[in-house]
């Protein structure tokens, strides 16, 4: 296991050491381990995007990854300092709902508070801070992990997590709309929308809902409409490249996840579209 | 051939997952794979600037290399996925013209359309989508050829590659000069222009030509001056420091190309120069 | 050896391919070297800020790691290129003090001014520019040294290094304070200043100089007070969020020093804040 990977994700930006310091700590535990970065630019503090990132990752990771996601507003509080073993994925971090999608739904979580690192890593110099959980605790945490330190003598089992409230989509069956919202722009400036699961299979749509809350629903394809908070209607495409240069269009995105963009634009500045905004997908 | 070394160049940023996607999918397949990131920062859409970025990079990469390149605005259609093969490298990525420079000149191109990773990946669970096929095209065939499979298996010879328009230089024997343009600003506000290869030899600098269009040639390096296209006369130096801090320079970049920049400061800015605007090399 | 670990830092940033350029030569020497960024947005020249970031990040790499540092804005003059070995590290750089607070108090230092690549490298191609030695003198040797190179086959001793000016102390044992100044803003908007290293433990502050210039000093903790320049004073707690939302504090930082920050929010954009402002730690 000492060549595990370990998916980093964190708000620490790329002008500061942070990150670099998080991948020493790893590299003088586990000095094999296979380190992927998902992004460090998460918005400060920002543990909601942060959990919907890992999200997006999750599924593209090799088998066994463990997911060093520190988003940390309360560093230094009584907030838990977490591991958390699922079948085929391991997460450390903080406990703030950083791993909410990744746990919904499972019932093979295996929680517990890392408090054991001093026995751990007996004879290694340590440090501690009150503000750098991610080098004092979480890295190290994570790269005896790799090395195959077994999740329980990290600490104590630790009951009844932290979670960030997930999206929400609304179906009527009246309307025969379901209304959901944007999530985040990416850098093209296409909007992530929380409606889906879509998956398109010739003359249907289906949704299969990534998240509780909204039935199974078999759709037209044809008849579907896409529409944003201000009226303004978009047709439903398979590509950018099918919407003239300039124009709007939505599709069904990399995740499956409904996305808004711009064929050579971008969404958010073209339609200033911004997290939050509504938009609904209705058919007749 | 399974710790081969995959080079990437995106536009994806830094601030979504795409990239650690790619490298997640790359990583189930090429475990041992090395990953260097030449950059992910191209300008949303600009294949021009990704072809000569490869350029740049190319020389300098380890045997073998299996460039990764996605920078893929007709993501989607009917644009072929590539895989090419030279002598010494490898390319993957969309049939756009990205890989026009690495492929310039050469007669040992095998190039193949990406059409059988379902057979290939056997097995596999795999997404598929239309928009990113960074993910799911382009990094499972490159983690595939790093671990070794034949370029032929991944789909049926694709003739005919797509092209950009290389940078032109004009030469003209009566006015003694070579008349060309900025290409792109580094970091520090640096111009790498089109003008070149330069190489200097004591008393005379050789131009021979980095593209096809313009003749070899040997110049007086006494007598040599560069314009920029308002007129202003800029030095020939070796390095900045040999300007005054904060004046302007013209010198032979580290690609072999003219570059013009300001000792400590950004020509950039002080000279409001941007890619397209003239220069010329002038000799007597 | 060849597994050592390379520790990246410069000025390059992300948008040009400079720091994948210098791993490719790094990579086509030492295939099995472990690369860590430790980060590429140092502003552009600016070795004082690399100098410090060296220094916050050097406890945590791993044993024997190759320190690649290169600000460098005196490329192509006579400032010498050199490659400097401590007791369980190396630092390979420019001489121009980028290495200053390294090898700050060390009595082991072996420093060669690097001019032999030629002979080390034979039969490789080698490129040589005046404006790039991080590609062209400062890979290559860290690649040789990751390789197990000797230190004394790269050229011949170099004496008398140059040096940086390190930030100040004034202590003053009639105000009982201790003045200092801001160093830099994290991404977060903290300011990280010269007061410390600073150790906590129950009723009492230690002051251990991290650099030579101030007494130790043992102070009372509930008696101290941390001034600005302007004469706001902030509290001295342990973690952001012991302050309410949006206010100032002042912190023992992750690296031991002062730090200013605002739970939630940026002491840099609220306080106005920048390096070179004045701050005090005064007790009574």
């Amino acid at each position: 296991m000492s060549n595990a990977c370990i998916a980093l994700l964190s708000d620490f930006g790329s002008r500061d050491v942070y990150v670099g310091v998080m991948k020493g700590v790893i590299g003088r535990i586990a000095p094999q381990a296979r380190l992927i970065d998902l992004t460090h630019e998460i918005p400060p503090g920002d543990v909601r995007q942060a959990a919907f990132r890992l999200w997006q990752a999750f599924p593209f990771m090799p088998p066994g990854t463990i997911f060093l996601a520190v988003v940390d507003p309360g560093v230094g509080t009584t907030r838990r300092p977490l591991a958390v073993r699922c079948q085929g994925f391991t997460c450390v971090g903080p406990d703030n709902g950083i791993f909410t999608y990744l746990l919904e739904g499972r019932n093979d979580v295996r929680a517990v508070e890392i408090s054991q690192l001093d026995a751990l890593l007996e004879g290694a110099a340590r440090t501690k801070s009150g503000t750098f959980h991610g080098r004092d605790l979480f890295a190290p945490a994570a790269g005896l992990l790799a090395m195959g330190t077994d999740l329980e003598k990290l600490g104590r089992e630790a009951p009844d997590l932290v979670r960030v409230p997930l999206p929400r989509l609304l179906y009527s069956d009246f309307e025969k709309t379901v209304h959901g919202q944007m999530l985040l722009a990416d850098r093209f400036g296409n909007m992530v929308t929380s409606i889906g699961v879509l998956v398109s299979t010739g003359d249907v749509v289906r949704l299969e809902p990534w998240l509780p809350g909204c039935p199974r629903l078999t759709l037209p394809a044809s008849r579907l409409r896409v529409r944003l908070g201000n009226g303004t209607e978009l047709p439903l495409l398979r590509t950018f490249a099918q919407a003239p240069s300039g124009a709007p269009l939505a599709y069904i995105g990399s995740d499956g996840l409904l996305e808004i963009g711009v064929n050579e634009g971008s969404a958010a500045d073209l339609l200033t579209l911004a997290p939050g905004s509504q938009v609904s997908l209705a058919w007749n």
